[in-house]
């Protein structure tokens, strides 16, 4: 790993992706952890750090950390994955970052659930939706008014117990660069919804409809108009293989395919390998995640191959919901949520 | 500079880009100097360097480094460009490493003209080439012996003053990973030739016939056979637009679009810019890299832009010895000296 580093897609704002095919290791340290940004770092210059809860709620409260490292806490172990992940692989091409396979990280989260505060303030009845308002911000290049990075949470999401206002990564305060000192998480959900350096939280009675909900975060399916657009949420079912790498040259003999598959609905329930493109699949060994996890599922697949020649090699997951990865994707026009079959090809030599 | 780093290809052997869209220096520095591997580092134990010419000489003779660094010295600027560059952009895809933009590195090199070598040890009538092994070895996928890096120079580029045994990088002793301590430099051509490690240099009456040069760096025009075939030298007439990224969502109004240019003949005499997908060309202000200079030419384009949509800018560079970069690649089985138009495609909104 000392040998990695994130790869570059932009630096103003930085949007930085994990070299995913080489990650060996099951939980990702902040070193190689994916970066994605709409704004600039925001300067957080507080010397003590408070938390406002209020909108249409009984009791506004604005709470200190003190307070909240005191609060029950959980762990989880989560997926986060952008909605833009493998943005780069969708044809014809679209617009923004061009995120290959690696918009995507797997730790521990520690924190409070948001539920928690919510039952603290008293949330009223009617209560809509839950805003998350993050310290960074900056213009759009559609607008030119300032917006802050803010999404809202449906009320449902936001009383599970495990959304969580998180101030630990891996046992360690949250990086700066992901979020410190607070950040939602919002497991199954694709990690737009996951908001960074919370400033303040605000119950409503309506639909929230900021820009990085309104705007992005939108799946529309048309290139020129927005006929039957409907919100980015969950994350599809989806796998990455890890190794061979595409385009890599091998020897005859026997290789091991491997790679990871995740989802956000259920858990993983199968990983199918095709290695004469899609003509016959056969079952990899999946590591199970086990149960209340929101974690990856590593996977493996012993291949001979004893005939030279090239091959396209394909891994194709299904979740317990009985939701399975497509042949092609879901062409959208801002390019989110790409789960086609991974796909490589290799040449036997 | 210091948020850059390189882009992994793969670590087995150690194979990584430079996040070439992001440079801003001219000069590149140790830590973003791209690297391109056949083999594992050599393990490189002795405490005393020695450089032993030999062959078809007059006198073979073993240098120090101590006599070496006396000899009389040239300094350089160099580009340096893998025969693979761009390579991931050839359509249909080839196999192999799939290099981006950033195969290529930009600096000044120091060291001692091959040809007073040969000239103190006297290379006999008849001589044909120089053989310049390097110390990292390994086996190929294709053959089961194990080979070191050699490649051969003909004699007339060995001969050349600017061919060097080199010894410094941006007047600092070579970084191990790019030769350290004794590099060959051949200006002009793409840096296969540039052996890295120097173990021995060697002067033959013949051709010489090792696989990093009968089997691989050789274009081979057609998938299924090898017709046709001719020998990687002199690098391409090429260009790179650094500025604006592709895919990148711009504002109207005036935008500057920058790069870089250079060639293997000559200098560049000219770049053209496109910003209607090739059907209109304007002059782009070039930065003269001056005579006696093998280094790359940064360019730029005042553009502006007011009509919102979707616009396909090109780049065009052209050298003194008439060459011009083509508007499709010439494809070649192992995907080398891919030198296209530079082309990206940007949303104005």
């Amino acid at each position: 790993m000392r040998n990695l580093s994130l790869i570059v897609h932009n630096l103003q704002p930085e949007n930085k992706e994990t070299p995913i095919q080489f990650i060996e290791s099951d939980i990702l340290g902040p070193k190689l952890f994916y970066r994605r940004n709409h704004f600039s770092f925001p300067t957080l210059t507080f010397s003590n750090y408070w938390l406002p809860v209020n909108g249409y709620v009984d009791t506004p409260r604005i709470f200190s950390m003190q307070e909240i490292l005191k609060l029950p806490a959980r762990t989880i172990k989560v997926v986060l994955e952008c909605a833009g992940n493998k943005r780069g692989f969708f044809e014809p091409k679209v617009f923004g970052e061009q995120w290959e396979k690696g918009a995507m990280s797997h730790g521990y989260w520690k924190g409070v659930s948001l539920r928690s505060f919510l039952e603290l303030v008293g949330i009223k009845e009617d209560s809509k939706e839950v805003i998350v308002e993050g310290y960074d911000y900056g213009k759009r290049t559609d607008t030119d008014r300032v917006y802050s990075f803010t999404r809202s949470v449906p009320l449902e999401k936001a009383l599970h117990p495990d959304s969580i206002i998180a101030y630990e990564y891996n046992n360690q305060p949250i990086p700066f660069f992901h979020g410190y000192p607070l950040r939602l998480i919002v497991p199954n959900f694709y990690a737009m919804a996951s908001v960074k350096w919370i400033k303040q939280i605000t119950v409503i009675d309506s639909i929230y409809k900021g820009p990085f909900q309104s705007i992005d975060y939108v799946y529309y399916p048309n290139k020129n108009n927005d006929e039957g657009a409907f919100p980015v949420t969950a994350m599809n079912v989806n796998s990455t293989i890890q190794k061979p790498l595409d385009r890599e040259i091998l020897n005859t003999g026997t290789h091991t395919i491997k790679g990871i598959a995740w989802t956000g609905q259920g858990s993983i329930s199968k990983v199918e390998i095709s290695t004469d493109n899609g003509q016959n699949w056969r079952l990899a060994n999946i590591r199970n995640s086990g149960p209340g996890d929101y974690g990856w599922f590593p996977w493996s697949y012993e291949w001979t191959v004893n005939v030279k020649g090239e091959y396209t090699i394909m891994a194709k997951a299904t979740d317990s919901t009985n939701r399975t990865q497509p042949a092609s994707p879901f062409w959208n026009r801002k390019g989110y949520g790409y789960n086609a079959y991974d796909k490589i090809t290799i040449k036997v030599e």
